[in-house]
C-alpha cells in the first residue's frame, strides 16, 4: 500500500532531542547562548507587537499541563509544557516541553521541536539578557542557590554573555552542587561549593535562586543581601511558590516580564498591589530606566514568558536551515484539490 | 556523534497522514465510523467529568489558529487547528489539524497524530451519533447542502450508523457535487445531484448543511423545511457564520454540544438569549428528552467540541496498539538522572 507523496507544505521539520543536542554541540553551547540571548532581546524590543494571550493551564492533583501561545502577526508559536514535581521520584523529568511554529497567513505548521532542552537554554539566555542590562558592571562572581537541572545553563549563559568566571554553589542536597561542579569541569570556572546560602552569596555580584520546592520558601532573607547586587530569581514561578523574603523585595527595584502573569506566578505575589514593578522590555527598548545607582539591589522576578519560547523556536528554525539536524514528518493532510480530502484517502488505498 | 538511546517514556508514538490513511483502510472506513461514533457517545455520557476549558483562539486577518484542550482527569488532549478560508486559493487546506494525548499524572505525551483526516471522521461520527438519537426512525434519505471536504464522511457515517442509503446533493458549485458522487461510487448509495437546496431536501428525513462561506448566509429558509425532519447543521461554526434562517430555529427543538461555545459560534448566535437549547450529552445519558413527536423538527447546531477530539485521539491510541501504523519520535528529553539535563547533553557529545 503506497500513498501519494505529500507536498512540501505537508511535511513539517521536526527537531528531536537527539538533533537538538547535536545542534548545541555543532554551534557550541556558549556561542549558542550568546546568539539566543540576542534573538530574545530583539523580540523583547518589539514587545508591543506580540499577542500576549495568557497561558492555558490544566491543573491536576499531581501537576499542571500548560499551553503557551503567542504571535507577532507573522509567526505563531506555542509551547506545551508540564510541571509535575513528583515525576522525579519515578526517574522522570519534572518539566518536559515541546513547541511548534506556524505561519499566521496560512495556519500551516513550519517547525515542531523538543523544548525540554530548548527551554533550559532560553531560560538561561533570558536571565543573561536581563543581567547584562542590570547587574553591576564588571560582575564576575555569581552565587547559585539551587543546583538542579537549570544550574549549568545559567552558569554558562552568565559566563558567555557577561563574563562571569567565579561560581559559589549551594544546594540543600550537596550531591546536586557536586553534579553541577563536575558538569562544568572544562568550562574554566573557578567553583566553590558552599555550606549555606549565606556563605554562597559572599562576594557575589549576581545571586541566582533556582530551587524546585513547590511552596512558599525563604531561600534568602533580607539581612543576607548586601547593597548593589543583582538577584536573578528564577525558581519562584507558580502560585504558592516563592523563594525570597518580602523584605528583600521592599529594598529592591524589581523587573518583570509580563506583569499580569508575574503577579500570579512570581515573587511579587507576596506583595501589596501597589508594589512598583518595571517591565524589562521597556528597559531594553530604552523606554524605562534600569539600575539607577551602584548601591541599588536589582531583582529580576523571572517566571518565563511565551515570547521567550517564540524567540527560541525562531532561532532554531533559522539555525537548522541547510543542516541535517531535522527529520520531516508528514503531519498535514494535503490533497491535490483542497475540497477533495476523501479522494486523497481513497487514492491512498490502491 | 551518537546520543544515548532514549528510554521508552521519551519516545512518543506519531501517526502520520499516511499511517492515518492506512488505519482507515485496514479497519474499513464504515466500521471505523461506527466504532468512533460509539467511543464519542461513551465520552458524551460521562460529560460532567471533563474539564471544559474554552478554546484559545489567535485571530489574524487571514484566519484563526486555535488550541482546544480538554481532560477527563486521567488523559489530557489538545488539538491544534487552523481555519484559513483563503488557503483554498493557494491549493492549501482551509482547515488542518494535529493533536496530542498526554498522561495527566506525569504530563508526558503518549500520542501525537495528524488530525485533518481524524477531524473529518470525528465530525461525521458526531453527526451520526446525534442523528441516531434524533432523526425520524427508519431515515433512509439525506439531503446534503454543501458538498465540500466533509461531504463523503458525513454520507458514510449516516450510512454505517443509521442506514441512510439515498443522498440528494446540492452545491452552488456543481463540480463539488459531482466530486462527491464520484467519490461515493462503490459505496452503494443512490445519489441524485439537485439544482437547488429546495429540490435537494424533497423527501429527505435528514438535512445536512455544510457550506464553507464565512458569513451570515441563508442556505435554508423556513418555508423549505417540512415537519418531522432532522437538521444536521455543521457549517455554521464561527462568529458571523450561520446557514439557517432564524425562523427555522423558532420552529425547531435545538440540540447543542456545549452552550457557552455554541452561543458564540453556532446557528443560535442569531437568536434571543432566552431561546431554549438542549445539551446533547443530557439526551444521550437519559437526563433530557430528545425528539418528542414525529412532526417535530430536530436541529443539531454542531460547532465541534474538544471532547470529540479527545474521543478520536483515545480511539486512535487504542487502535494502533500492536500495529506498525506509527513511528516513534524522540520528543521528550530523558536524562538518566532527572536533575542532570546538562549531563545528558554533555554525554551526547562523545
Amino acid at each position: 500500500m503506497t500513498a501519494p507523496t505529500p507536498s512540501e507544505k505537508a511535511l513539517v521539520p521536526f527537531v528531536s532531542v537527539e538533533n537538538m543536542m547535536r545542534l548545541v554541540h555543532q554551534v557550541g553551547i556558549e556561542r549558542l547562548l550568546v546568539e539566543l540571548t540576542d534573538v530574545i532581546e530583539e523580540d523583547f524590543r518589539r514587545w508591543p507587537l506580540f499577542d500576549k494571550t495568557p497561558r492555558v493551564a490544566s491543573h491536576s492533583r499531581d501537576g499542571v499541563i500548560e499551553l503557551m501561545p503567542t504571535s507577532d502577526g507573522e509567526i505563531y508559536a506555542f509551547k506545551y509544557v508540564n510541571g509535575h514535581p513528583k515525576n522525579m521520584g519515578q526517574g522522570l523529568q519534572t518539566v518536559t516541553a515541546f513547541g511548534l511554529l506556524a505561519e499566521v497567513s496560512t495556519g500551516y505548521p513550519v517547525l515542531l521541536t523538543e523544548m525540554t532542552l530548548l527551554t533550559a537554554l532560553r531560560t538561561a539566555a533570558t536571565s543573561a539578557m536581563v543581567a547584562r542590562k542590570l547587574a553591576p558592571s564588571g560582575s564576575t562572581t555569581m552565587a547559585m542557590i539551587g543546583n538542579g537541572a537549570q544550574a549549568e545553563f545559567q552558569a554558562l549563559a552568565m559566563k558567555s554573555v557577561l563574563g562571569v568566571s567565579r561560581l559559589r554553589l549551594f544546594d540543600i542536597d550537596r550531591r546536586a552542587s557536586e553534579k553541577t561542579k563536575r558538569n562544568l569541569d572544562g568550562f574554566c570556572f573557578e567553583i566553590e561549593i558552599c555550606n549555606s546560602a549565606q556563605s554562597a552569596i559572599e562576594g557575589a555580584q549576581i545571586i541566582t535562586t533556582c530551587t524546585a520546592d513547590k511552596q512558599f520558601a525563604t531561600i534568602l532573607t533580607d539581612n543576607m543581601v548586601g547593597s548593589g547586587v543583582h538577584i536573578n530569581a528564577i525558581g519562584g514561578d507558580c502560585p504558592g511558590k516563592t523563594e525570597l523574603h518580602p523584605d528583600i523585595l521592599r529594598r529592591s527595584k524589581t523587573f518583570v516580564e509580563y506583569p499580569p502573569q508575574t503577579w500570579i506566578e512570581g515573587e511579587i505575589q507576596q506583595m501589596e498591589k501597589d508594589y512598583p514593578v518595571t517591565e524589562i522590555w521597556q528597559v531594553l527598548s530604552g523606554q524605562a530606566e534600569g539600575r539607577t545607582s551602584s548601591t541599588q539591589i536589582t531583582l529580576f522576578d523571572s517566571v518565563g514568558f511565551a515570547i521567550e519560547d517564540f524567540s527560541a523556536l525562531r532561532y532554531v528554525k533559522n539555525r537548522i536551515r541547510g543542516t541535517n539536524l531535522f527529520q520531516e514528518i508528514d503531519l498535514i493532510a494535503d490533497p491535490d484539490e483542497p475540497r477533495d480530502l476523501f479522494g486523497m484517502l481513497e487514492r491512498a488505498k490502491s
